[in-house]
């Protein structure tokens, strides 16, 4: 037996008895006469004492144990004379009689703390000490805690669990699929699943009523910052419900967690937004509410006072930072830095100070006197020492403008805090969207989301106008989940095919058994799937979804640990008759 | 709303409530002035009932329903005159006051009844229809229950919930590996996992303590009876740990599923047979200990009778078939030409009968008198009216040949009874298994597992004959798990990787970052795996894994409903740089 109790579970009522611990050796110290050590394992630290006048062979041995041994102590547990009331342990120590390396250590390449000196790169190559960090232990006891916590809520609530296949079939619509060459059918590929999505359709039609399934997805993107090629989504489908039912077993949910794992009772139904409004009050379908400076639209106010800049263009919109009227020139700059970038896209800023002693300070000071200021700082219900910050342009791309500049002030300002969590729906998407480069529409969502009953009429006449039975759940600026209300009408789904530009054969090829389910009784259903890393990573405080995620892999999908991908054999490629095409120049 | 109530809660409480359901049409019976149908949903089958006198038109609607139409019937609840004791709902019936139709069906291919018309090709086909059976509902029912049920206890007993990658890298060691091809860096790839086994050693290296996850593996295997390219794991380890530790904690695993989910209660502790007791006892390494019928040596009472071919070999057994000495010359036949199968191998077959007068009558009578034959039917304690079965040759081919009699005598006489759950652990395996084909030993759990500490020294010596620190749990003679304790020493791991054949460079090349692992603090650990699909069919009482997989794949790793494997289109291969080799002739 290698321990009769962990590191973490002796105190004060222990004393006196004899223990056999197990652990890794997170420190030690010195003393001369004394030599303690802080064992430590996944449960806490206890502190071992070896006394040289006691017993000097055994505190010699102890003196030689390094960072990282796992080693084996026997004996009593005394209350300690010098506390520490930071650790449940704190109370005791181990009077240590006998002491066995179980295995020794090299000196770690990093140290084994929260604050380690270790970059990125060293720590995932070495990923199996860096997991030994309190701070990625707790995630993913964190992470363990809440997938429990999802399970039991959704069991309690009549949900089966069933795992849905992992080799499936390649679907060309959407995000590319990771393939997996079949050897038993010559020249043929099973792909990995970006979601369960059809099956969990099928099983609807096959009557499960209340399906889930914390479950890998796969996507092959370039990658992009905090993307994996394999996440883990919460997969949820519900049969005989409407969008109401949806959201409100979902609300239900993230409350349940948000009680069970962060204590924060939420009280009354989540707040919800029209993707309209969303993108009109935030800039953003995705919107942070958990502060205000909402976007407002100045047009009205702003133009036909002969600013040819604003006269000329579809659409000027502001905020108000609250307690920034002093802002520096510099500081102005920055900002009409930031959302001058590319990426961004805006022309030019103007802001308007409304200074504490009343009077307005402004960019445009030679089209606008104050009156005109105090109509812009009224709409935006600015109070002395606020500044006004102001874009103008096409209507989308400046809402989308301001919705950055926003978060930006949010950040700046630091409106954002961990601590709080604001919940909120999203709802009415666009069912479709044009894509000017291939001149046709794709699924916002994706090819199986059922139009709102009242939009299904305009899918031929005006498809851009239909909008979506979709709703997506937002909290702090993070899209936590998303789903929809399905097409469960064959001909609507056939119809939705066309409209996606699908001839007759492609959608009989790639979803023929859906369609051919449709056939034979298919329930109304619906669903949605939730973000699993990323709702961890929330509730974690961490701003990567690596950080929740025992072995990620690197932003060129690689895992630096493992060495992976790698090369294959020409055997075994042989086997699978397949060739590697040398490299595209 | 769709539905107030599901179809499986009404009951005698219910009567005078207006209620709305939603389900399929299971069947419909028009008895003149009455039609009654049989509403399905997955909790349930309720009546409803039209009435022509009543309401004509809403009655002659209701005919037009066919089998598995999808409806949604509003009325009221009323008592039925004639009750169906069988249902939970059988008291009950509704006055149908409103009927609609969301969603038609044509006649399903076969029968949605337990006793189905359908054929295995026809239903897998149409999975998501042959899922509507009440016999394959509740099999995934029972999935889901036992897979909480699995998490709740390890849960409890301070397991934590680990994802592993399932984009790793490919290890020749083993079955073959399914490959999946990285776009992103050229001619490499990743391989599913077979199993988490080195990720979860690492998770014990990085201090975790107790890891499990019920998870995906793959294996690419010429297709076996009833084994499937994507199966499902409970996947375990621990660390600070001996074998006895871990024998108890699933023990109790297993313990509390027979408990909470057969309601078996399970006292005193699972028996334990070395492998060689099992071999030399059942000729089989996982027992069906539901019956006796064990095989005994009879090599030192048979020899030097004269008969030659018991002179001639190495090893004679038997087993007593209880009550079988009445059987005919053609049974005896037919059991003989069993044994002399290719796959048995056995040459022959000699029996005793022990008449239930006292008298024997034997194939042997030449050689062996009445009083010789005494000694045999005493050895194996036949009584009276009992048959022996005897076979002769080599010692490990006649102890698999009797093994595989006695599961047919078992099987014939049916003493294997489903309702009854027999587990034991077999222990002590041999490390290592000599392949004459290649001219090297290979690794009989996995190249990870440790060998006991008292035959360390005899890997050099004789690798043959050194026992593992392995165990498989077995019930009802299938092996439900497996595990062992690891190497947790870098030079020991070195050598069983020499052992094995494998070159430095190629041990590095594979298994390196664990090797480097090792230098860094490792804790003694071992393991466990259950085969979940395999646990599930045995609790479920299916002969079949696919009984209980949602979407297998048949027997050439196809999915017969979705048409996968599927072929790809030259331009995403392209993208992956891989060309198809035309199939070799």
């Amino acid at each position: 037996m290698y321990r009769t109790h962990t590191c973490g579970e002796l105190n004060i009522k222990s004393v006196g008895i004899n223990v056999a611990l197990s652990g890794w050796v997170q420190r030690s110290r010195d003393l001369g006469g004394m030599t303690f050590i802080d064992l430590r394992d996944r449960y806490g630290i206890t502190q071992l004492v070896f006394n040289m006048d006691t017993n000097a062979t055994l505190c010699e041995k102890a003196r030689k144990l390094g960072r990282e041994f796992v080693i084996q102590a026997e004996g009593a547990v005394a209350e300690r004379s010098n506390k520490n009331l930071k650790i449940p342990t704190g109370d005791i120590e181990i009077i240590v009689q006998k002491v066995e390396v179980l295995n020794a250590s090299e000196v770690p390449p990093f140290t084994i703390e929260n604050d380690t000196d270790g970059g990125e790169e060293l720590r995932m190559k070495y990923r199996y000490l860096d997991l030994r960090r309190t701070i990625i232990k707790e995630s993913l006891e964190l992470r363990h805690k809440m997938a429990q916590e999802v399970r039991n809520y959704l069991g309690s609530k009549n949900f089966i669990d069933i795992e849905t296949p992992m080799l499936i079939k390649s679907t060309p619509e959407g995000a590319r699929d990771f393939l997996v060459p079949s050897r038993m059918n010559h020249g043929q590929f099973y792909a990995l699943p970006q979601s369960p999505q059809t099956f969990k359709q099928l099983l609807m039609i096959a009557g499960y009523d209340r399906y889930f399934q914390i479950v890998k997805c796969f996507r092959d993107e370039d990658f992009r910052a905090d993307r994996q090629p394999e996440f883990t989504q919460i997969d949820c489908e519900m049969a005989f419900v409407e969008q109401e039912d949806i959201l409100n077993v979902f609300e239900g949910l993230i409350k349940d967690l948000l009680l069970k794992i962060k204590g924060i009772e939420f009280d009354g139904p989540f707040p919800r937004l029209s993707y309209n409004e969303a993108m009109e009050k935030y800039g953003n379908d995705k919107p942070d509410i958990r502060f205000g400076m909402c976007i407002k639209e100045l047009s009205g106010l702003v133009k036909g006072k002969g600013f040819n800049v604003f006269d000329s263009v579809e659409y000027i919109g502001g905020i108000c930072a609250n307690g920034c009227a002093d802002y520096s020139r510099k500081q102005l700059d920055a900002l009409t830095d930031f959302v001058r970038r590319p990426q961004i896209g805006a022309k030019g800023m103007v802001y308007v100070k409304y200074n504490t002693d009343g009077t307005f300070k402004s960019s445009v000071d030679k089209f606008y006197d104050e009156n005109e200021l105090k109509k812009w700082t009224g709409h935006l219900e600015a109070k002395p020492g606020d500044l006004l910050l102001v874009l103008a342009g096409d209507k989308s791309g400046t809402l989308n403008a301001l919705g950055e500049l926003r978060l930006e002030m949010g950040n700046m300002l630091n409106l954002g805090n961990k601590d709080v969590f604001a919940p909120l729906w999203v709802l009415d998407f666009p069912l479709l969207e044009w894509d000017e480069e291939t001149k046709r529409f794709y699924a916002k969502h994706h090819p199986f989301t059922s139009p709102r009953p009242k939009d299904i009429s305009l899918l031929d006449k005006d498809p851009a106008a239909v909008r979506a039975n979709a709703y997506d759940m937002v909290i702090n600026g993070v899209e936590v989940g998303g789903g929809s209300i399905r097409i469960h009408d064959r001909h609507l789904q056939q119809k939705m095919f066309k409209v996606l530009g699908f001839t007759n054969e492609e959608a009989e090829e790639q979803f023929g058994f859906l369609m051919n389910a449709f056939r034979y009784g298919a329930p109304p259903h619906g669903g949605i799937a939730f973000g699993f890393d990323r709702l961890v990573a929330l509730f974690a405080g961490h701003e990567s979804i690596r950080d929740v995620i025992a072995f990620p892999k690197n932003n060129s999908g690689r895992d630096v640990m493992i060495d992976s991908p790698a090369t294959i054999s020409n055997e075994i490629l042989k086997e699978l008759s397949i060739k590697i095409e040398s490299q595209k120049k």
